[in-house]
């Protein structure tokens, strides 16, 4: 037995934003909203929610899915770049909220929209190495705490989620081979000024065009499989326009490529498990390629395959 | 061949900071120094210099023990919970800094002083199952950027310092069992509040002192080693008076505990990578053990042994 992903929970807060009624504020239609950004609405956590409480609500709805016995958890693993504080880590703190046992290995990671593709390799590589057997690998990156309402570059396009990815033994998707890299000499298209977070939109879009279509040649290549043998795509959907663009450059058939942040927006880490939950069940789906990209600059592509 | 530990590069900054001279304010005398405390200098970076300014004089450090093609580092890691910015993670921009190659893994681990046990885990295990050859693994947390010079409790006894383990197929440490733990519900006792260190050093040392003992003992255990068969012990030094009651509790003859931060400060994750330094070369020490514990409150242990 290997282990793997064996089940997913989500968690969206309910409370939106409309970008529809910022039309004339930012001097924008509604073609630009739904074909360019492809954010309708944004989900906003409560003020006084912190990505701890978030997780505890994804893990919530992961428990609503899949038995589980607390004491059972190995380890708690948190990818954010938005903790509750800087210290401690929001897994301890995420573990003190979920009653976890002592024997529970906790850390966070700190990385942005290549978070969920870097998080299954450490989580699942530590795992393995260390002997442990039942793993909650979070995603929580509510940019609402730090986003500039008046900034269109980067208001219109992000939204709050968290999401807990349960790994272990029974896993149904198995990790194969992934790639990492990283352009840190651009950091500063994407980061944050006076506490706010600065985004050079035209010089991320341009750095994901040059760089991610490479890296998912690559990493086909270097599986020995081609397009056809992928039957689904998960690719960060850092705009519509981006992921359109993507599958273009890709040459990837539209219904293998999943859009879904109409109603939310871009949830950083979280946007590829919370597309991937909806495809956890549906066995013909029996190989899938994930690429998240962005802060750092940083991109991470992977191949799920079905156990 | 196996990964492991090839060499370790250390910065200190050599600004220092005497505690002898806050005597009087505090109201403690030379024993309370040195056989409580056990720092009697604090190195203090410049108010300018970042986590990744100190990452990159650790680096250049190892450089001179050394010869490394930056075009072979595969990986970078960086522990800290005092990154240069929340977004992006500080290991991007040590990546820059160093001029590191496009096809590199970048990503910060958010841990104190449990780190670098914490660190060396996943590294070698990320390493390992990814197929990667060569990687960097940092520590950096400059804790003069959140203590509060008025508070008694952490101002005599954190330092500055930032180490850099170089992790390759040609290491002469390989890491075997590791066991790590969590008491999430004890957090408060070392946390940020207004942006300032706050801790509970009654608490966090009646911590230490429960639970350390016993993970050792499990580790050696599950190990199938006793205590003799440890060469050298590497206890994170909390304090003079901590690791003095750790190695009391667990019988450990005084010369297999070394203590080496009275000139410079309890430095976090720091503190085990340069006492590992200077052991590196000593071929006679076959085994060693490393515990750190703090911050979440999170606690780890593992064994090294020479290759």
């Amino acid at each position: 037995m290997s282990l793997g992903i064996q089940e997913i929970g989500v968690y969206i807060p309910e409370k939106r934003i409309s970008n529809l009624e910022l039309k004339e504020k930012f001097n924008i239609d509604d073609t630009f909203i739904e074909k360019k950004i492809g954010v309708k609405q944004r989900a906003v956590k409560e003020p006084t929610e912190k990505a701890s409480d978030l997780c505890v609500k994804a893990f919530e709805n992961l428990k609503q899915k899949v038995d589980i016995n607390k004491d059972e958890i190995d380890c708690c693993i948190v990818v954010t770049q938005n903790p509750d504080t800087p210290i401690p880590h929001t897994s301890a703190i995420v573990h003190a909220k979920l009653g976890l046992k002592e024997d529970c290995a906790c850390f966070d990671i700190s990385l942005g929209c290549s978070g969920y593709v870097y998080g299954l390799a450490v989580a699942l590589s530590f795992m393995e190495k260390m002997g442990l057997k039942k793993g909650l690998l979070f995603t929580a990156d509510p940019y609402s705490e730090i986003i500039d309402p008046e900034d269109k570059n980067t208001v219109l396009l992000f939204g709050d989620a968290a999401t807990v990815t349960l790994l272990s033994e029974e896993g149904t998707l198995a990790l194969k081979k992934a790639l990492f890299a990283t352009e840190g000499k651009n950091f500063e298209a994407l980061t944050i000024k006076n506490g706010r977070l600065y985004m050079n939109g035209r010089a991320v879009f341009n750095f994901v065009l040059t760089k991610v279509p490479n890296q998912i040649k690559r990493l086909l290549e270097e599986s020995k499989l081609s397009l056809e043998d992928i039957d689904l795509f998960l690719l960060h959907p850092g705009s519509k326009y981006m992921v359109d663009m993507l599958a273009g450059r890709l040459k990837l058939p539209k219904d293998k490529v999943p859009f879904d942040m109409l109603g939310y927006g871009n949830t950083v880490s979280s946007s590829i498990p919370i597309m991937l939950e909806k495809f956890l069940p549906k066995k013909d789906i029996k190989r899938i390629l994930i690429s998240g990209y962005g802060v750092g600059l940083s991109w991470a592509s992977a191949i799920l395959e079905r156990v």
